[in-house]
């Protein structure tokens, strides 16, 4: 069996969106069209909407539509590729996820493993891809590998040929996990067949050196500029500037993560003129206090200089 | 503020029932007066549906309605107490199903945490039952402690006058925890006002002697005439009996797990003829063979007599 | 095979002393004679010394002989039983601890599970357990089983016959866990022949209704007298008033945990009269404050009259 | 304060040895002059003795001075550096090991944290390490730091700067873990001043683009060989062929792990002529069977030919 559409790939930088909600939680999609204009400039290839960034988990099937079909329009003729996460605990709200991504043209779908209840080995996570690819057989699939979020961990390396076999439509994986052991092995599996889309932002350049072709992450959102240059500085044979920019992404990281988590990380779009609002329950919000003082950190170690395109 | 009725009490066993579904993982709900039937035969008290024995997060939410609505009818002039659980990683989701509870009648709903994002602390987790509650203004609330499963694990005892503080409709909690410590402590702030169900079956004596006057669990599906006897011992002061009678529980359950987990536990329905198929993915349905296994181990302990009600 | 020694039982409550060390971490050994006295006056049976709350592990070889000496010369003709904490991560410096507690006559050893490398399953388990009790070939070996402490997670009802076959010393169990379920049924395969002693003061009634006959534990140092009522209560029948005086327990370990662990609780004996100093390095000495904090939080419940004998 | 050697320094690849033992678990010597003899073969520049490979945690503190003066001896007039592991849950031993060290004229000294009771955030950890490093005035110390064995998990970006501060020999860090985020902060922390040495060996390349100048590892005993192909590739600018061989290093740890864990690492040394015996308890001996089917799985992809200097 393989890949029925083998000339499909995924490259480049993939921006992970944070989903817009106003302040009482409802969407707010009308900073989309934005947020696409912004990728443009900075380089970022296409956007992997409602996964973990985007808060996929908390919104309805309803929402989860509405917010596909948001990307969808924005990005239309943008030459940008929309990935939807259509990942849920639930088998057949997520095969509703899926036949929707499909049906407004989405170029792939990926999903996370159940976490609620979980797969028995990579037997049963094959299956359940497999059950969920079906809902779309049209699309390329993804399995989006995030045992931190999931609790999920089989090595990839074991089942990406076991997915190739049973999957039509497997298009690769998007791995976020800082095992890059198993991730060299499973690129090396994957060989031209397959994308193994790297999702550890800070980390990227690792990646890179192991041959890296395409990655996934909140932080693509905004600061791909400086992304691309790491790729563009490993790309020119320049390790040690390619070092020094992954250096600066590691730090930008270290200073949002003293003042909070997503929440922090979402609220660094509003700095940029792309407010995108609050994170939902169950995650609490950033006060004003702490994005006041994220800014001034920021500011020190030059992070806006350094990602503006 | 206070508990909007009073006089609303659970108590006694609680059966927390699997779902029937039929080979296809289809609803196959026509078991359900069947097992109302037993229930009644066998001292059971009510029923909490759609929760973890129930694979209520392997649904969709028109299959949780039609659960609910199901129990709702075949329970009906029952006296059985219905307890609808209400529980979802997305709020707008959650409150559907609290909102579609209070509709067709529940006698109460409960909520587990959230688990792929988590609130923070009691005051998030407090603030996400609230929400949830309020979907449901006219039903009494349970928070469905089960860390095991939700990752999620406050003190319960700093929980409930938090919780009894802010949400008006607060009825208890269903603690489905080893420590306790906390629920010793949770029963003595509760006092009679609220009630603090206790969710270990393979210990329920433990909770007896703390002043436990609610249990729910899966295995009450089918062994309450077993636990009635813990019960009854525990209440006549025969706690050699009451212990004795508890050891069977522990025996039994011992067995099943060594064949299997909540397939297993669900497989055993089938052998006292109230057969609800097979499990949902992504749990992996048990295979004919360990069933057979399982029978022949659960025979040679005297499981079928000893839950003969 | 069988105990070399059937008539050999430890019951009651056992405490697990802390040591005594000066300001400087130095052993500081002239207060146990009080602690002995302390112990007779309250009703406890024996001493589990260089155990978790002993500091074992952090103590050089030479200190743990002093330490087990000490506690040898202060007990002697007072009827109380020696039980020497041997568990070490290396196998020549366990046995070395073993041999010298024979040679000074200690009543059992005990050993928890190595925790830097750790054995494989209950196999392993046994094996390394069988290696330390031959180097105390004339005293009753115990394994203490303590999951939290030690990562090794074995079901001792798996553990206790394979223990007692291949262990010619086996005298049972110290069970330091919550899985009552798992304490139930190894106090039901270990019958009248093995000791199998609880480690949970907190829920010390947990055990007593499951049939447990001894127990051991940080707060039998200087609570026993409450404890005993516990045993008393339960023993005459009265369940209301052991759930009562458990509860008691509950809020004393919740009372001083607000304030810290193993060195708010080893602070107690200093309020008590017999002052064991601070905790050592790795853990943290408690304040001055905190202690002063702890000990009103203490007076508010009623703790000191609690526990007096 | 300052370093008070600052023109020490450890670069290149470290051997951390196994510790020879005979089928009695005895220690066997013998066998090390053997090994230094390889490691200049294959370009390894110094022995981490005594660390985790070592099983140094299964020794008593008399071996571990056995083996300790055995590598300073068979390493006399090598050139290699000689690091000894002094770690260990008691303060007094792992003085009393770094006391030692110096003595014999150790080249440096390390120490992981302790693991039974654990040090509190990163001011116990430093303090820790302080006491320890006091022990050995003249000699460079070391941090070795390893989370999934230690269960200690500070960030050595934090810790770092802390340790500068308050240890006046403190010479750098063994960083074993695989949060390459944190590895870059700390490097770039370190400066020219502190070696912040890899532990890693089956991702070398992901901290080589990051600057790394240093690596201990299990595998560079057999295999540096490769892993200096993997240096020069990246050193020459050729990141292709770095990353090639880095797969092989991948490949041929992914094979042995398919058959145990340390033991199967271990048993590659005979393999190789080097003997150094089984491990010893609580871990368990690989079988000859297993080391057979190892031995055709290394061999079916190469290793062997890989690995030859």
């Amino acid at each position: 069996m393989s890949n029925n559409n083998p000339s499909f790939h995924i490259t480049g930088l993939i921006a992970a969106p944070f989903t817009p909600f106003d302040a009482k939680g409802r969407l707010k999609l009308g900073v989309i069209p934005k947020l696409v204009k912004y990728y443009k400039a900075t380089g970022v290839s296409g956007a992997f909407v409602c996964g973990t960034t985007g808060e996929g988990a908390s919104m309805s099937n309803e929402e989860r539509f509405a917010v596909a079909e948001a990307w969808g329009a924005a990005m239309k003729g943008s030459g940008l590729k929309l990935i939807v996460h259509v990942g849920h605990n639930s088998l057949p709200e997520s095969c509703a996820l899926a036949a929707h991504a499909e049906k407004i043209g989405a170029d792939a779908i990926a999903t996370i493993a159940p976490s609620f209840f979980r797969p028995e080995g990579v037997d049963g996570l094959v299956e359940w891809c497999k059950k969920v690819a079906t809902a779309a057989p049209k699309t390329p699939f993804y399995y989006y590998h995030m045992p931190s979020m999931s609790g999920v961990n089989v090595a990839t390396a074991d089942f990406l040929p076991l997915a190739a076999k049973n999957i039509r439509t497997f298009g690769g994986i998007k791995f976020t996990h800082e095992n890059i052991m198993d991730y060299g092995l499973t690129l090396a599996a994957a060989g031209d067949k397959y994308d193994i889309l790297f999702g550890r932002d800070e980390i990227l350049l690792s990646a890179l050196v192991m041959g890296a072709k395409g990655a996934v992450g909140s932080t693509y959102n905004y600061a791909s500029a400086l992304y691309n240059r790491v790729i563009a500085a490993y790309n020119a044979g320049d390790m040690k500037a390619a070092a020094a920019w992954q250096l600066e992404s590691m730090k930008f990281i270290q200073a949002f993560c003293k003042h909070g988590g997503m929440n922090a990380n979402k609220a660094i779009l509003g700095l940029l003129g792309m407010d995108c609002g609050p994170v939902r329950p169950p995650m609490t919000p950033i006060t004003k206090d702490k994005i006041a003082a994220m800014k001034a950190d920021l500011e020190k170690i030059g992070f806006f200089d350094s990602v503006r395109p």
